[in-house]
């Protein structure tokens, strides 16, 4: 029997580690990620919800100078010294094929054949539940006490082909660096929209 | 100056209700979902980084019966009980339109003209960041003591008419229910995958 936890909000000072307070960070001091702490990110990844739970997402850990270097150099200008600077920058892929997966990922029904023949579905499926992941991902970093720094300024054509060469099928989302941010690296916070800017209850 | 929380995991408790023991749900109580819990999920939601701040989802959240009732005849057969069970039911949007807000929610450069002009990356940017939001969605009801259910099993484009009439720009995403889960109506957690399976660090 599942745990459930119903009207009991977590403690202020997690919902300021996970939202309030966490921060996209430009910059990173000088303390690595154990291959443990990426271990433990995805141990919590993996646990969020996907649809039929295609988990759709391939990640590369650009972990080694050499790996950071092919991938800044794939990199808008401005993203480059981010990527070198970082102890380690995920790319998250998505497995456009990911429905190959399914007989082990969701068992109990057939959901491949949900999939077969329809690769523009599974394009969208797998992009949108892959950012979802991404979601989940800066989010369970945040929980495990890093910081993140996620970027889309790549060239993703080119990231392909460079870090998922044995992998066709899987393409680049977006990258995320992984670290203890430097606090001179950023800058106040940008406005946030209010309820009723962006949202109706009907 | 903002707070950090290096090295700084949440108990094993705040873990098992982000990640470890929230579940998808198929039926819910008979408890409602009050408003000022709506503005707290968004409240926590507006906090979670999105490229240039750019926010683009677009919140309709189905509380009435009406409003329940048809957005249940839009879903595919096996969404539509869960519909109408659940207290709420969000419908994700996004605006592919959304740099024109840009000039107040990214204020210290002009964000606005990377995107005039570009509406097929303007479409994958909203599609990636309005799904990245809804993993904090997610993450952000399971924060507040509420369940989930997400679900993309709809009609899309009868949902954008339907829902967003006066916003022809805002395309729907996923819609999630919010509520309290029965314990009832979910089924063994499908398997996870290790960390080996589908990461590599280089």
């Amino acid at each position: 029997m599942t745990k459930q936890f119903h009207d009991n909000v977590l403690p202020s000072d997690a919902l300021d580690q996970l939202f309030f307070e966490g921060r996209t960070y430009n910059g990173w001091l000088d303390k690595p990620v154990s291959d443990e702490q990426m271990h433990a990110i995805w141990d919590l990844v993996k646990m969020g919800p996907t649809s039929a739970n295609m988990q759709p997402s391939r990640i590369v850990w650009c972990k080694s100078d050499d790996a950071k270097r092919r991938l800044a150099e794939l990199a808008s200008e401005g993203n480059r010294a981010k990527i070198l600077s970082a102890p380690v920058t995920a790319i998250i892929g998505y497995d456009i094929d990911f429905h190959e997966e399914l007989p082990w990922l969701f068992p109990h029904t057939d959901a491949k054949s949900w999939f077969d023949g329809d690769e523009a579905g599974r394009k969208v499926g797998a992009f949108r539940n892959s950012s979802l992941q991404g979601g989940y991902f800066i989010l369970a970093a945040r929980a495990l006490g890093l910081d993140t720094g996620p970027m889309s300024g790549f060239d993703n054509d080119a990231v392909d082909k460079e870090f998922f060469t044995d992998d066709p099928r899987v393409k680049s989302n977006f990258i995320c660096s992984v670290g203890y941010g430097d606090p001179d690296s950023i800058f106040d916070r940008s406005p946030r929209p209010d309820f009723d800017r962006f949202n109706v209850i009907v």
